[in-house]
């Protein structure tokens, strides 16, 4: 019986058809609309012939979509900006909302402005958002009605670092964070970059001291911290097309041992279902489909440096997993329902 | 609640990991041993990382297996000639046995031995086997004690040809099928063929003339149409994981018109949940990781051919998933219960 | 000392670039000019970084060449429709002219008019093309004006079936052309289905039954050999930048043996550079980056069915080393002449 | 006119086809023994059937090379501590020797008898041996008879960093070289680390902080710059054949400004043939095929990092064309003599 009606806003984008693949195995919710501006009026099935056989809805306008009565909660998978417009619209309906943009990430709207290069049109609504980090900020979730699902490079890091930071155990001005990112990272939007000759048998670094998830990470681990983080980041675009992998360094604190380095591993991660912690340094296609995080930690006694390796799925635990993550916590259903489908391995 | 205790048998292949990456989720079914003779002693979830937190079970020689006791199936995902020998060993077991290996596939024991090129260590039971195509033998699958799973080349031909053939909208003497295949139905071993720089950014076609899926292809669809039927069939190596596109061409009868053939498709498979007819010819990633046989067929009236294209992912239609479809019909289970994953894409 | 001055007309795409990586290397070739609309007044490095350091050129509008005074041969790497317009405007410059572009490639205007939809805009000079398969057409290029230069899926058929055809060792009735493309093929140009998760990890066929390069095969094939040859010609994209390797399929005639068709390949391509007769199925990287087209043919005496295989690198055998191989005989240079880079493997 | 006669020992990995390769085309050079001892009296060109028609050599083993008499140079491509036993059998000979091995690239044998756990079977000719990386020892390489190569990871990491450290701009003890790397670097031979679905649509670390290029770089920075270099290296595995991409950190020394760095960077390399200053960050295809290292370098002024990105071809600037580079110096030729082939995108 599915007894929660979903409504996904921004249904042609990778985030979006992800969703779709999630809640379509989700035994508890049942996928009601569909929107998409430019395919409006479309069989979502034509637009995703994958789907063919298991999926049979229509694309509608977001604005035809009756949110009242029609669905419960909604995903919005849409490009920043044009996202916190629609939460402003809807925000006086009885309905709950997941935002896959990065509108409402930041604590601080002014940092919104600066890292966007734009106005917030929604600021009187930016409190109201809840990071959605269930691993980090589960109890705040479950009591949230607008929930800002982290960015995807933001998950990797986050939990890459958060163990270490709580304890004290590493330097909080001195993070780098490299990061490597398969490529439905950057959208289904066609674009020159992302044409296949320019990506197959390439690699690059982008956005080099710039990326709008630099002032995420550091704003979310400050808080969970209680110390001021600073952050160097740096993406790079990855031949292949799923998931994330985030190599992470940072000074550790004078004395610190192996041993505290993988207690606080264990004690933070342990508990958590989709955060596996791993001796060996983990690879991509082992979480590939699956809202599994896995992290490998390790002290290098020579030079006092902490590596730190985490791997997601971009798509899954880096957003439409996550998203359905915080959606069981936000309803009280069982927090892994519909998410523990294997990885696809090879 | 799960009541049907099953063995896997060969489990660190690839058919074998996805056998329980599929059992895994299946709600009926109950993974009671696994078998390896190299790793024999180990925990599954070691050789193979991304079933951490899903699985938990240690891997045992064959001949360890309780098979009167523990378990009601067993799958055999072990390489031919190998098969075999097991089967005659555990025949007076009451279990009933899903082969993966060519060993039971052809009905003639002679050609078996020529195209393999050794002796059949068991002839007494080939007539026991069932060729385990459940579109095409559904019905006798259901009571047979001794499946054996259709190869992932046939599959992908199979399919494609058999309402063609059985309506006699084409010639059976002179059919083409050129079949590109991903790295993975090469299997899990290590050869100079499958290092990585041997296969990325390459192409090239094997077994010309030789391979072993020839005479499998003609002799199902003889059996199943009636009449003699011809294959010229050359297998390509794709560089990818994952999947089986045939491009199949045989020369319509005289005054065969479109309208029959989509005729003669449709009254075939549209009552089949697994095979979907495609208007457009359809791609490997739109059945990546999932059950299903996507199907394109074509008239050119300019030259009087037909031709048509299959995909199947070859480790799922094309191995396990089938494998799996076929307990399901032997159990008497919904035949898609635990095969409605959807594909994974992009 | 560089005695021929080139002007490569449409710079900026694929073949236009392998232009000047290819004659870069040239002892007898100077680039006096580059064009392209688009980006007339950038300097070709900055458009192309990797030849940064290499090539310093500006790029400038096509009409802005001085044809007469500049430039003794003029390459155009134009969509077709506009280059056959180029060539009208040039025509009475002292000037020889190769166009990469289908425009003048079917002898016959008619046949261009309906598989282009279109109509010819220059019809007059299209019996002045001469059909630049060097190892078929060498006589005539070395006294033509206007070489058309081949399609790169009609060089790998074309290839592999002339020798059969001139000696009427196969049905020129029955022949099917199974070929499979790298992603260049589709050129520069960024459209959604070479977006790179639309071909990562994917493959599909395409054109079934109506790709322009049918009637260019079967033209020039017909005219070679005498007889009227019929293809079945299927393209398909593979997950790669560079090759086309094609499967080709032809009925024997009636008691042709393996010694023939041996003898046949040999005495047409033993003499040739460039093209080198496999005993193993060759693969695509064996020729990348080279002008080499690799041929590979058998009899299966089982069915009575030739099967050919050849591979070629689209951007060099299949279009601009071909197009060099043209200039050179041209112009009486030893027709090898910067073309002898080797394949780059791995 | 060749007037170098060359022997490769070790022909038949990556960095052996690869000098062949090069040294095909070097009109200085003449290859004149190659040798394997698996493959020897097999023709070189049945091995790499890429190069046919290039070349015709016979494939010997090392013992038969006539050294003395038949070659003037012989590059090494062994493995490690099989190629100091080679140089030292050779070393009264009248023969200079280029070594691509590590066995001599670290100035002390102690810290090569720990970081690659053995004894060092030669330590009287490790004071010998010239450290071959042309743009910093361009002078003693002129002078050597004995040169070692420099490691791919090392000549992305040396060059990216060598003109910072030199001109006092960095803190020489926080430097994070983050490496990615092609699987070729892994070599020719089969594992099953690189069977394709293990590299392919996955990407890892490994060697955290145990690698043994990470002396490599410390020992020949330390030394070059006059202080104490300390890395933190991290090496990557990416899902393509060719290339080393090196993103380093490192904490700008207070008061450096970002005209200082440039500075520092034109200063050391504008007259370099090979490195190339890009003012965005490079790609690997970019330098994919050449000898060319191209080199970013960027100040954040945010946090007071510098971030420096370096590409090369690891089997050509960090391989076998530095080799022929650094032939080309001892021998008096001009530097770039057969190294001018553009890099091959797309």
């Amino acid at each position: 019986m599915n007894d929660l009606d979903v409504g996904i806003v921004g249904a042609s984008g990778y985030t979006g058809s992800e969703l779709i693949r999630i809640l379509a195995e989700h035994p508890r919710a049942n996928i009601r609309a569909v929107t998409s501006e430019a395919h409006a009026g479309k069989k979502l099935q034509g637009l995703f012939p994958h789907l063919n056989g298991l999926i049979d809805l229509e694309l509608i306008r977001s604005g035809d979509m009756d949110v009242e009565n029609d669905v419960d909660i909604v995903f919005l998978a849409l490009p920043h900006t044009v996202s916190m417009g629609f939460v402003k619209e809807i925000w006086n309906e009885d309905v709950d909302v997941i935002d896959l943009s990065g509108d409402f990430r930041l604590s601080s709207v002014e940092d919104y402005e600066k890292w966007y290069s734009m106005e917030h049109s929604c600021p009187e609504l930016n409190d109201k958002a809840v990071y959605g980090l269930p691993e980090l900020f589960r109890e705040t979730i479950a009591n949230a009605r607008l929930v800002s699902n982290p960015g995807c490079y933001p998950t990797s890091a986050i939990i890459g670092l958060a163990p270490f930071l709580k304890e004290k155990l590493i330097d909080p001005s001195k993070i780098i964070v490299d990061s490597k990112s398969g490529v439905t990272g950057a959208g289904v939007k066609v674009r020159t970059s992302t044409h296949f000759p320019n990506i197959n048998e390439d690699f690059r670094a982008y956005g080099i001291g710039t990326h709008r998830h630099t002032p995420e990470i550091e704003d979310v681990l400050s808080i969970y911290s209680g110390s001021v983080v600073s952050i160097q980041f740096t993406p790079h675009l990855l031949p292949l097309d799923r998931g994330i992998l985030s190599t992470i360094y940072a000074k550790a604190q004078e004395g610190t041992t192996e041993d505290e380095i993988q207690e606080a591993l264990h004690s933070h991660y342990s508990p958590e279902e989709f955060i596996r912690i791993r001796e060996e340094p983990p690879s991509l296609k082992q979480v590939r489909g699956s809202n599994y995080c896995d992290v490998h930690a390790h002290l290098d006694s020579r030079t006092g440096n902490m590596i730190i390796v985490t791997v997601i799925d971009n798509l899954v635990k880096g957003a439409s997993g996550q998203a359905v993550q915080n959606m069981n916590i936000m309803k009280g259903f069982d927090e892994g329902t519909g998410l523990r489908t294997p990885p696809l391995m090879p």
